[in-house]
């Protein structure tokens, strides 16, 4: 079988309504008591694909035992996009450029959840570093809702000197740093704007945050040291789209 | 051995911070790579408890094979609240009280996440229905970070009546719902208030909704239906931190 493995009622539906053509191959468990399996394959049917009924022991070699909900996809996932087309969507967007860059989030739910951030805040970009990110595998997928493969999602080589270019591109890039003494909403957030995050342990790199015209924090109340990162993703983006409003 | 299981190298190293006193046992892998697990067992002798050393495979066993990271504890949790304290505690913060309702957020991650989230925003209390929310299991308390036990958290046995209680006690409520047409951003989010979120699937249930003294939306662009759960909790907490600053 070729194609990226897909799963999840949630992905599979978001495949079926968005980029149904590149489903390659589908199946849902035989015996689910689910009525979502049941929608989805009678949706399927209509979108004219021909889904397969398989006993749940199936799906469950096909997903390795990853939680599946009786809905599995073969997918041809869109091809890596070149840095070159970076440039060209943020001089498009001009003065709307929103890039998200996410510097070493290797959890693969919570690289999931800011990418369905990024796409719910109408980002222009995400940008990850090739060699320091969670890839876009099956569990990235599924945790973003499908707007892993709807977003535009660049993995650069070298992140210090993308973040170079963007900025020669008139992008003004803000990372996020709990150790600033920066109030976040205190900046101001309109123009062609870049968000940067760090991993949750170990913060940004030093290069990534020398890149930066800004460091800030999100003031916190409560004894926690931070946010989970998807969750300081949304709440930095959404602060953004609200400035900009 | 008794108490609570508590696992994860940032669940245990809360626990150590905030709460030594109540950790009964605890174990680390013994022939662990990862020097944060050293650190851990080094600040846990510090503080005069006597850190086990056992085979990975035994930890396993432990945590039913969930990701331990080399750190697992018996914890002894605090006892659930009575009611009655979630209006003593109102009653105490008055116009700055900020309660979060959760209304069916099942899924472990998400409800820690959304506590962690709590804490971080100097929330007076959590709120959710007994019946529908996931309760604080071990993997909650990892998710929160140790939020869990330190969040005032309240299950109750009838939402609606309590989010009645709430009200006549002077609280408004304000509930997230995709559908509504009001924008949350335009809502004056000072004085006493309840955020009400609904779960990510079903949105809040009828009677939850009707409780409620506004429904609004985080607005979106993109073609994401909604947030995750735990993001859109963080983005509504965040922003009535920001009008009430």
């Amino acid at each position: 079988m070729s194609g990226e493995l897909l799963f999840g009622i949630h992905s599979i539906d978001a495949a079926l309504s968005n980029d149904p053509k590149n489903i390659l191959e589908l199946y849902f468990e035989s015996d689910s008591h689910n009525a979502r399996v049941k929608e989805l394959s009678e949706k399927a049917r209509e979108l004219g694909l021909k889904p397969h009924a398989r006993p749940r022991e199936a799906l469950d070699r096909m997903t390795g035992g990853a939680r599946h909900q009786g809905a599995v996809a073969r997918y041809r996932a869109p091809p890596p996009r070149a840095e070159k087309e970076l440039y060209e969507l943020v001089e498009q967007a001009g003065k709307d450029t929103l890039i998200l860059v996410l510097d070493g989030v290797t959890d693969p739910h919570n690289l999931g959840a800011c990418l369905r951030s990024a796409e719910a805040a109408g980002v222009t970009a995400v940008v990850v570093p090739k060699d320091k990110a969670a890839g876009i595998t099956p569990t990235v997928r599924r945790a973003s809702s499908g707007a892993a493969d709807r977003v535009a999602f660049f993995a650069v080589t070298n992140l210090a000197r993308t973040l170079k270019a963007l900025k020669e591109g008139g992008v003004w890039l803000v990372g996020l740093a709990g150790e600033s003494a920066q109030d976040f909403y205190q900046l101001d957030l309109k123009g062609p704007l870049g968000i940067v995050m760090g991993s949750e342990g170990e913060g940004m790199r030093r290069l990534t945050g020398e890149a930066c015209d800004f460091l800030a924090k999100i003031p916190m109340r409560g004894g926690v040291e931070s946010l989970n990162v998807s969750v300081a993703t949304g709440v930095a983006l959404f602060e953004a789209l609200r400035q900009r409003a």
